[in-house]
């Protein structure tokens, strides 16, 4: 088995972060031995999946954060497609609508929580609301929230009470039986300008290719810093962020695989069991059935 | 006009409340006095509403709790049937159903938030977690919440991270520009015997009679401590809550219309003005038209 072990990069407690003391690749293992580890957990997951669907009393929030091409998408395609669909939602969060505009930020990523016995994984998130926002802050002037008449007026306090509201959700969300894992995809700068460069030479890749991507580039730093302190305010003990290095996508797929895995093994999931009345009742069952 | 001040009865510290200091009954005007207020008031809060949904930059949440039969129903029939439709909802929650049982206890309520430019009325609301779930703690089983595993786990300590839950929840709306009123109509026990004995005897309001309502007279003590440390621990300056004299209906009905009204006064809010560029779109849109 490839080693994938890189505890202290998951933040259990708020602090600064500095993204540079994270390591964007750990280049120990070959492509082989990552698929073939990234297989076996996808088939541990699927079965505790099950037992988490038939336990039916807490639910698992995976929320995937990444600058563009980070592989996001393939990630949550590889490590969760042996998944039953059946106990699985995942939710893409593009740029909000009016109906979701004309709300609180928070509304439309609550209404998507995964209910109990089931997985919903967030394609991005509500951490949107202090990364892409916080970059172009002009975008706050569509949610029309008193006092934000200008970008200028989103100052530092108003960033720490949407950290402080993020923060309060889901310590909420914990306490109610919702088992919350952040994912940053950590890639590098020269990695994303080879991933970019990729798609525009390939033809099957040119649909995910929008300009706009390299316009963002160009604010590298500023969304890392945007990173640092969404990171650096939400960390708790019940929604942990975990700095998985990407810069080579099946290392990121398998270390997001085994984490996942491990996650449910802790979780220490129960069949349900029946009581000695549900007992007897199913006895009784088996025998009219058989007299049948 | 009546005199109906009463700004003692406004709650906006988190502190103890002790109900028996309320008055359920002001007794200063005559019914035909109360009506009138009220008319008046509900056509400024219908005119008031028409410039919230205009402006679209805030909305109103208006939260009623009482006891049976204090007159929830009716209170909002009266002061709001004189608003457009189009810009006020109504949400009557009652005992939650499977696919909200599945999810966190504000997940349904959080949905029902009104959107921008809208009065948004939660006939009952997210209260009734601390309130019928604290007097009835086995109604917490159905929620499956992890450690919960009989009604006795649900400690005082339980009890205020539900506090807490509710008053970040609240705390975050109000940022994003959501108005809170939250009315608890106080009615005496004696006023809710004669109300219980008028739905027996009158035929026409036997749909209303509900034996179940008897049972939870006998727990009116209970109730009472439930409601006190909840308007103790949720108050605030932006979720205040309204202690309203409940005892005669139409006193309630004139209280709640005042405070209304004058809450959406003291909103000052704004017609959407022009910018120069609309204007002379205007100009330009009239001279065509009038040209055909």
């Amino acid at each position: 088995m490839p080693d994938l072990s890189f505890p202290e990069h998951i933040i259990t407690v708020p602090g600064p972060v500095d993204l540079s003391n994270y390591p964007t690749d750990l280049g120990a293992e070959t492509k082989k031995a990552l698929k073939e580890a990234l297989e076996k957990d996808r088939e541990r997951i699927s079965e505790l999946q099950e037992t988490l669907y038939a336990e039916s009393g807490r639910s698992l929030l995976l929320i995937f954060q990444a600058m563009d091409a980070a592989g996001k998408d393939s990630c949550i395609r590889h490590v969760m497609s042996g998944v039953n669909p059946q106990g699985c939602q995942v939710h893409s969060f593009k740029a909000p609508n009016s109906e979701e505009l004309a709300h609180d930020f928070l509304w439309r990523h609550a209404k998507a929580v995964p209910p109990k016995g089931m997985i919903g994984i967030h394609n991005r998130s509500h951490y949107e609301e202090v990364l892409v926002v916080k970059v172009h802050p002009e975008y706050l002037i569509g949610q029309r929230i008193p006092g934000i008449t200008s970008p200028e007026k989103a100052d530092a306090r108003f960033w720490k009470e949407r950290y402080a509201s993020i923060a309060a959700f889901e310590t909420h969300l914990a306490r109610q039986g919702v088992v919350i894992m952040k994912f940053y995809l950590h890639m590098g700068r020269e990695a994303q300008k080879e991933r970019l460069l990729e798609r525009m030479k390939e033809p099957g890749k040119h649909w995910k290719f929008n300009l706009g991507d390299i316009a963002e580039r160009a604010l590298w730093d500023t969304y890392r810093c945007a990173y640092q302190d969404a990171i650096g305010a939400t960390s708790a003990e019940h929604a942990p962020w975990y700095i998985v290095p990407a810069d080579d996508q099946w290392e990121s797929r398998a270390i997001v695989g085994r984490l996942i895995r491990e996650k449910l093994e802790a979780m220490d999931l129960q069949m349900p069991t029946l009581s000695a009345k549900e007992k007897e009742d199913l006895k009784a069952a088996k025998v009219l059935l058989e007299r049948e």
